[in-house]
């Protein structure tokens, strides 16, 4: 079976982005002052090809740990869908 | 009222992503080849101030044509969640 993962990696909570610390000063010069707080990390899509679900999910968590997320600074989080 | 927005920006489907293919290869030399077709784009959360879900919406919209997505190259999606 054919699954898509979509993963989520984000800078955790305590540790500051200066990325999305620059973007909300630019909202501001933008006209959207409404706008706070924005905090910016990756998306990443990949295919992965496995028997179910489970063996799946348990691939793609050993991807976040072994490469995509760096668990010092950031935080992951993932759905599958069969395709 | 007060609204999280979660938007996803990803490089257009038609255009080569070289970091999801740098990524693609690793996984291989990690001892995941079942995984495939890689892309990474960026996940952005943001808070927003608004008088109703549609307001924020658009101001959502707003900030991303003119500063979260680069449209020639990528495309985007957001949901809102009230908080």
């Amino acid at each position: 079976m054919k699954f898509i993962a979509e993963i989520d990696v984000m800078p955790l909570k305590e540790i500051l982005d200066p990325q999305g610390k620059a973007v909300t000063g630019s909202m501001k010069n933008l006209g959207l002052e409404e706008i706070q707080n924005v905090r910016i990390g990756k998306h990443i899509t990949l295919e992965i090809e496995a028997q179910d679900e489970a063996t799946a999910k348990q691939r793609v968590d050993e991807a976040c740990k072994k490469l995509l997320a760096n668990l010092i600074m950031e935080s992951y989080s993932f759905e599958l869908k069969a395709v």
